[in-house]
């Protein structure tokens, strides 16, 4: 396994579930950078189970204990470590799953590359909960580009058939992002939490699970960072929110939606606005020729229903190689859609991040 | 610029559109490997326009010339440089956009990055010419991945809105692939040609542009390459995807769509099938927790229309700040679709070998 | 700063000599490998101090603890973890070094290039201790190779002007490096230990301190690990050992000698011996054309005496720019070659099990 | 092989001795600076042969051809791609090597490594030839580190058992590093040239070769460039001088032979001179805990003597494994030391122009 990302500012992420703790070492953050540890806590809040019935009822602490690189709040520069002590895992229920591997997780591919030797408790390192380290990891990237004057914010776009609005491609501001990305459950139209919520609790009654797209912006770039063919900034995004369990599709700006269009349609004219260029519609989510255009970068990830359901499901028992039927134990989420949304927020944030360093 | 791309197997990019050549290096190829030149050629015919009404007239003869790396058709195990010289350029189309960029265009962040040093004449480093070398890097990657047993071919899925059918994404073999990836115009359902190329002619007419959806497939990988978090398959292949001009959407398996989809329809069952796993459906593209699962890569790329159309564009004057009508000379694909088939192949090969090595 | 190294297995390195703990993550290690842990202790006991008079007086337990990447001594693939919590630190003697600097140490140039933020206490992240996180990760490196057949080996060359026997560049054997090196005090000729110690004494007497030379050797590397130009095997290793605080020098096989022989002297003949080529001499430390030879790999690093004396020295206050005359107060070692043994071990290791996964 | 250097910015080298090219792409280059081609074809006729006695009388024009990222002399922010065309090569001469290694050189590890599918002629990829692309890149980042106020510089440190004066390791000016290495025979004391040359004579005359040490310097560094650990200024150096065919050793500021001075002998004291720290002996080179100090870079490196020499030289026949007589054909340099000392410099530049970008 890799775990390292980033070419400017290196992370390296580790842990296993149910091992004795998770983290990450963050190298190449300038010195002299004063942490809000509070705002620190918040993302990291925003990501932990716990707080409501879309969510796994666990109950995790996830106190990130720096271990260097800061003191009394500022960086030093030498590179910050960061431990999160696991506790209050429930190991036994996972006991079946060593030779008969549950449909659409990693268990499968992971004996066969391992060859029986990955910790398979919680996931082991392929555990959603590694993206703890990666909400922390972008929350203090996401204080570094606020003194920059960028902001990252994200929503849910959708769960299931349920639909919030879309940003404003072309003209979604900082206040707009900060505003949605502190809400308890991110949504831009209030009215349709209820039905998303709905959406999931039918969902979890039924002993399944659901979906849903991640929207994401990032109002502030200067024009030009990135370049083209192998260090466009879609690149450099989509590599690490691939990094995300369960996102199984990234686009940008109109994404998919473009294919249909004319050009002429899906062109963004250019005007001037304040005495500064000014791109109409954004249809290419704030990226032209893999450089920043200056336009809010628009990003959308595709996350998937949570593989772990409650119900009986196909498999096969890698020992006898015969068909067996699963029923997964265990206290699952039956969306993790918003959760997700300070990881995909801290994903492209610390691409960001690496990219203007 | 940063023009280069993989960790195990290096492609280092080279080229402006209108200077004296393009090419590339790439490093760490397996020494003793017979290139087979001929399927190098048909590759590279593949992308080069010319052939039809979809494709830009002007001509380009894309021959590869080797300077070092192969001595008789087979590997040294020393960088394979290549270079393909440029020849037949209308430079003089291009003058008046030397201030007012185009729209959807690299114009205008390369001019605020490079500060006006960059090669504007064609496009320069960001000419969609520039994927002639990935096309030659692909198909020798493709050669080495078929005589590891695995097979990597795309066709169109859709060009505006007139779709293909898909990939039998659970089954799709070996020779379905070889079969569409070798057609002149590369569909699966034969009928679907005729509207299709009506839908670009129309465009032509009107002056206009359309873009498409790519299908790429890969059979025959051994179940573990790659791994999670930030090497998975899907990093890796999203990251060379979204190298290529025009691509604004990378999805896996379901993509976007699994995002509405319930777990209980999402997740892709095991079974046996001739003494082996077998996964069914096959939503997770052949991806699970980042490695890859066995079932066959399945992997969609959004193009866009074309952004150089010959109707009047609103842009503006970067020299004097005022707006402007632009109109774009020259001559133009009114789609890329078909010619981006064989370069999202490559792309896809060169990152499953990258991959593997 | 960047604290990472490796190109197939990942070693980023965190801490602060004073701060709460040190440690790193090893990524890219093979699945399933059973790590001998007391010969991880003894590796990590090799290079702390306290031992003897050669060494500070301050205490340390340097006990690795994993944090992930194990379960019951083996292996899972995920990265390795550890940590070492920092304990018995004075913080209290460094505060006069804050706006003078010592000779011959990182003070000045991190003092101009962190603005002042980075720990100062101990050296920070500069410290000697962020050796011992190298050590830990050599010492799985050495056990992993040592399945291989591989086996490094280091013993002190010189202290002062006392020198020990070199290894026989050309028929050094694992028996010889396996004995030196597990010596308390690591010389091939044990009448030297004597004259080496009193070497030390006597510049701990008169508040000074002394340099050495190490020479490490690895035997039963295959032939042609490695490649030329920026990969080669004296690349990558110089690469490593010059992160080692106070090496100033790295020479191969004859090294810097070599560089005054005629070519018939300096010529590693073949022969061949027990059915094998054999290569006489070894002038090249077992290093041609950048990959390894099958014969010894031969290299020493210089060791510059310990910077901290207790001598009166001439400096500068870096806040009025007036000279002082600085005395550093503390503990220190007279000579660290001792305990620098086990790192430039360490450290051949890593660099050569990076080389070859 | 991987021929590639450079975090920052990046240089991927390739090419055989007798193919039809060498060259390199250089990745990262600033857009608009101003290249002095006089001065890139003057240092390539530096290293270029055949100048006297101490040269192989074989004819290169190593004229470098641009192949991209350079417009009117103007770099263009694409990648530049140079070749050199090769000609006037005589294959014939090189064909008992196939089978018996010439000792000292790296046929015997690529035969193993590369099943002999390398191209041999002339050494291939392993040639000394290699070294002119790095003489390119050296030869553009010289002019970039110029324009910040950055010269590099090197001399003949000694051939044989012959020396000349070292630099002032404290005091050392641009203006002498200029004008030294601008000399046809690059040594600081005039009158040992002849004797240098006469050791060459003598050597050439015996059908022997001799090596030497080239000096370097870099003068006009910014305090606190490079980082400790793993990215020390000494890490990035040795890496890539180790990567120029027949380097063995490389040494900072007093290099090995500080190993056995006392620490007050060694260390560097502080004093200021015209109002700014000025760093006394500089017995560290211009390094300190791995970052730059202000004083100037004092780097050597050890050349061994030219391993093609025409006397009879012990060998194994590969195929039969019987030992051999070899008697290598040819024209061959009696001593590259004095071609090598444009490598030398090109190598410090690009690795510190790669450590400043």
């Amino acid at each position: 396994m890799s775990s390292n990302f980033g070419q400017n500012i290196k992370l390296s992420v580790f842990g296993e579930s149910h091992g004795s703790a998770i983290g990450c070492i963050i190298d190449g953050l300038p010195a002299g950078f004063e942490l809000d540890m509070e705002k620190i806590y918040f993302e990291m809040a925003r990501r932990a189970p716990g707080k409501d019935k879309t969510a796994t009822p666990r109950l995790e602490k996830d106190i990130p204990i720096i271990l260097s690189g800061v003191i009394d709040n500022i960086t030093t520069g030498a590179p910050l470590a960061m431990e999160i002590e696991n506790s209050n895992t429930k190991s036994g229920d996972y006991s079946n799953l060593m030779s008969v591997p549950r449909p659409s997780h990693s268990d499968y591919p992971a004996y066969v590359k391992y060859n029986g030797n990955n910790d398979i408790r919680g996931g082991g390192h392929f555990s959603g909960r590694l993206t703890a380290p990666i909400v922390f990891a972008g929350a203090v990237a996401k204080q570094i580009l606020e003194q920059k004057g960028i902001t990252v914010g994200a929503h849910i776009k959708s769960i299931s058939d349920v639909s919030d609005k879309g940003f404003d491609m072309a003209e979604v501001t900082a206040k707009q992002l900060k505003d949605v990305s502190s809400k308890a459950f991110a949504v831009i139209d209030n009215d349709v939490e209820d039905k998303m919520r709905q959406a999931v609790e039918e969902a979890r009654l039924s002993l399944d699970s659901v979906g849903g797209v991640i929207e994401c912006a990032a109002v502030g770039l200067p024009v030009g960072i990135g370049s083209n063919i192998f260090s466009t900034v879609e690149s450099k995004l989509a590599s690490i929110l691939f990094a995300i369990p369960a996102v199984k599709g990234v686009e940008f700006g109109a994404g998919f939606d473009i294919a249909a269009m004319h050009g002429s349609q899906a062109n963004d004219p250019y005007s001037v606005k304040d005495g500064r260029v000014f791109i109409e519609k954004n249809n290419n989510g704030g990226v032209l020729g893999g450089m920043t255009s200056g336009a809010p970068i628009i990003v959308r990830a595709a996350i998937k229903p949570t593989p772990s359901i409650s119900q009986e499901q196909k498999s096969v028992n890698l020992q006898t190689m015969e068909e067996e039927t699963l029923v997964i134990k265990g206290r699952h989420d039956p969306c993790i859609v918003p959760r997700a949304v300070p990881v995909i927020e801290a994903a492209v944030a610390f691409g960001l991040l690496d990219l203007m360093m």
